[in-house]
């Protein structure tokens, strides 16, 4: 560093991008330098806000490509979906380190791109995945590694969350949603869940994914709710939404363990990711957040004196860096990754979610999709690492 | 009934047919003629102890067809799984109402003979599927019927119960399910889930399954807890298990609705049938017990404040039969079970859980076989009804 602040460019400006550009200003090492965003009033009211925290203004522009030019020393990319990875691709090939916000991708090609690119530079780059920094989730794999499952066999995720009022009110809040939910039928956002399974099953650590099935249900929830929150708007009210209520993706993995992924968005319900991390010597659940240690084989226990006891592990295996303390978003794990994101870019250190994890888990959607369009057809996923896999750190 | 008892002939008096036996007794109406099982010691204890509660003492014989002869009122078949089907083909055949218990199938063809059996006599037949009596279970399907959950669109099952004791231990338990673990991989026994499941989204009234996938994780569970437990059994500890820990089964309803059913019997935990009902309107899930009523897109609410709410919708939708009382094995909900069956066996009407729900529900043991063994393949569910699904009552 040698002192000198991280000139850090922002590509997207929209609910995403302001939540990671004010997190980021905690970090007094951080200058937010460039903000880049096709609405300019996003953009000019954001530059005010860190104007007034930082003293001084970020240059503003619509164009990534200004961004580049002003040689910033990463870029952190928080567009819309369909533009991540072209962006990220565009940053590495310019020799920019990015750091690239979460999402599904639409095609191997692109993966795949995403990739070349990287192996032609080694531009640094990070997939922000931070579930992968959550409370919940770094304490698990904490216990994992201390061998607390036992052999872990089988874990579940979800991104189960009510979207919706976004969804629906795409057009109003700007939201590149809705326009997913209308045309497309996939597991459209992975990574959430996946992420901190990958790190459980050591996926890309000695494991990979190998097969994918997916189901989708019927369309029904977003015509419900449009009914009666848009009654308004004749052309949602008529609109045929292709994205399935609930998708399930079953995973196989080369060393024989299944994940199950959950995407569930568009009917009333509570949020969760819903982690289970089912091994031979114990089982955790975050639904009801217990943890039960083998008795020898309990029978017909119910979990419900169990419930919230997941709580008393949590000293023991908390990860050191949660115990100092927390701010910013989402629970503070926005914060623990951008910590860790601008840390080892200042040091030069390689990040720990590289663009392999980023292909592998992001490649679900457009994988998922080619199954539910086959009739839940199996699907090979991708060996983005050419048999890597098996020896990378 | 013109005065008579009920004569009723067990066949299979293992662990199972005991509890059906010894409930069966609680009603007054009923006599426990005969009693039926290879080991003769089952046999002559459970006799024993009829005897003294009804005054009379059952015939006892290891041959099925000595009970079919002394022409019963109705038969209880609670033999091992594999031989369920084929002694109630030969009850019907034989002009005996049957009353059998549940379990996966192994082929199409047994399932179809049962229809063809039931077709070509309309011999009285109930699969009895204790769960669909279950206090949770029909309260939730008053709740669909009265649209508490608006529409429904998935629903999550599972027949999660650690059977690692029973299993391993299954020579000195004479329990059958350890050969099966030895030897097969499939949803091997789906119908606890499922059937309460099939009674929600109206499977043959009105909707049908058209087709599963299934994935199987690796089996690893057994072998661990042998080597802790049965380190004095040779043949155990070199066995390899060909039942996965894990198995998750996507279903796929002719309305668009979907299921996710899981297997999860070998790894430690607690028990759990797992359902959850995604409707438009609301979302309930057994595990942490709570109903989501919709509030328009509530966002990131955690499910917490929630658990164990299920328990005030109790008093408004508990069907009157469970609001009188209630005795008897596993909660109560097999003596729901039996006074129906000996209910409408008296009365001469039709069971509600006829010869089409069980081929179709316990098809899906073969069929998840079929699918797993052929890498998660997608595979059809055969229309037991021959297209009556649509308008059977």
């Amino acid at each position: 560093m040698n002192g000198k602040k991280l000139r850090i460019g922002f590509l997207g400006c929209g609910q995403r991008g302001q939540m990671l550009v004010l997190d980021s200003l905690r970090f007094p090492e951080v200058e937010v330098a460039a903000l880049c965003d096709p609405y300019t009033d996003s953009n000019s009211n954001l530059a005010n806000e860190v104007e007034k925290r930082q003293g001084n203004r970020p240059m503003t522009t619509a164009d990534p490509q200004e961004v580049f030019d002003c040689k910033p020393d990463a870029v952190i990319i928080a567009t819309p979906w369909e533009t991540h990875v072209s962006l990220a691709i565009r940053a590495l090939r310019a020799g920019i380190p990015a750091g690239m916000e979460v999402g599904g991708d639409s095609s191997e090609e692109e993966c795949r791109e995403m990739v070349r690119a990287w192996e032609e530079t080694h531009t640094p780059f990070m997939l922000l995945e931070n579930c992968c920094y959550g409370k919940k989730e770094t304490r698990r794999f904490n216990m994992v590694e201390q061998g607390f499952f036992g052999e872990v066999i089988h874990c579940d995720g979800s991104y189960a969350h009510d979207l919706r009022y976004e969804v629906s009110f795409g057009k109003e809040l700007r939201h590149y949603r809705l326009n997913h939910y209308l045309n497309e039928n996939c597991e459209n956002y992975p990574t959430h869940e996946l992420g901190p399974i990958a790190r459980i099953l050591r996926i890309h650590r000695g494991n990979r994914m190998l097969r994918l099935t997916s189901m989708a249900s019927k369309a029904a929830g977003l015509h419900a709710y449009v009914q009666e929150h848009k009654a308004d708007d004749p052309e949602l009210l008529s609109a045929k939404f292709a994205q399935g209520d609930v998708v399930t993706t079953n995973i196989l993995c080369e060393g024989g363990q299944t994940i199950t992924l959950r995407l569930d968005t568009t009917l009333p319900r509570t949020y969760s990711r819903g982690l289970t991390v089912h091994g031979t010597k114990a089982y955790f659940q975050e639904e009801g957040y217990f943890i039960f240690e083998d008795e020898g084989g309990r029978g017909f226990d119910e979990a419900r004196p169990l419930w919230g006891n997941a709580e008393k592990y949590e000293d023991r295996y908390l990860p050191d860096f949660w115990k100092e303390e927390v701010k910013g978003g989402h629970g503070g794990m926005d914060y623990q990754m951008l910590r860790d994101f601008y840390a080892r870019l200042a040091r030069g250190e390689a990040f720990p979610i590289d663009v392999y994890d980023a292909a592998a888990w992001m490649s679900i959607s457009y994988l998922s999709g080619q199954s539910i369009a086959g009739g839940s057809i199996p699907v090979e996923i991708p060996d983005f690492t050419n048999g890597r896999w098996m020896k990378q750190e």
